[in-house]
């Protein structure tokens, strides 16, 4: 060793955020290589879910559901609009809320994605039992959805 | 509605991957905020903590810990080459295993980051309080470091 290091394993596994981004990381390719047979990326099954579940969103709205940035969004959902997954309302003035809509296009394809997706909550290969992955779910679904705490960068994005 | 729904909020709840996609959107997030300070992403981060607990790692072995494909770990190493952080053996023949260590800067600089980067592991924010973070933290490390399940695409980047 060319000098002292005073990091042990239990400094590199104590890093929360670092720990999430790499589990994420395997996750979202897991996630990426079941929806590439239905010709979507994770984010794009994440706005047919939520228009699913929320028939008519604004796009504003659905970015900060999806975590995506605000300018991210527009040639997002032109790409599914161009497909005819989604809608949105035809009055698009510049600072107007544009509501999205699921046609039935998209909610048929989002039917058709939705059993393989949910198999890859099965992460037994992972170590992590069933029970575990509720609790991990659970958790990091209140981590997506909380209010912004004060100095979270996210806060900026509404 | 135009057409009629049949997926609910739980449903939206229930797509594992697609949880731990949104919440390390916004965990990376933070992190990034916290370690532009230091000039430094989330995954030079990681690198240099690898590299201060495990003194010599390949490029090869630090892709995957960081879970960065292998290509890509060339411009970063260099990036971090270039500001002095990291050196890599001489001999860096095609196909040969290249070892790579930190520097004493690295270490200087991996130092000072660490306070304000082990902080972003405060998620009591987001109403996860030290426990359920724990927990979390253990899930989330077994995922990113577990031996790749049969079918991980992740395999291919051994």
């Amino acid at each position: 060793m060319a000098h002292p290091h005073d990091f042990t394993e239990d400094d590199l596994a104590s890093v929360l955020t670092w720990s999430a981004v790499r589990a994420a990381r395997r996750l979202e390719r897991i996630l990426t290589e079941v929806l590439a047979a239905f010709d979507l990326t994770p984010v794009q099954f994440g706005v047919l879910v939520h228009l699913a579940v929320r028939p008519s969103m604004t796009q504003a709205a659905l970015a900060r559901e999806v975590h995506v940035r605000p300018q991210s969004m527009d040639p997002l959902l032109a790409g599914l609009e161009a497909r005819g997954l989604v809608a949105r309302a035809g009055d698009r003035g510049r600072g107007r809320p544009t509501p999205v809509t699921l046609s039935d296009a998209g909610l048929a394809l989002l039917r058709a994605a939705w059993g393989p997706a949910t198999a890859t909550n099965d992460l037994a290969g992972f170590g992590v039992d069933a029970a575990e992955g509720e609790a991990l779910n659970r958790a990091l679904l209140r981590i997506a959805t909380a209010d912004p705490p004060r100095g979270d960068p996210a806060a900026a994005h509404g």
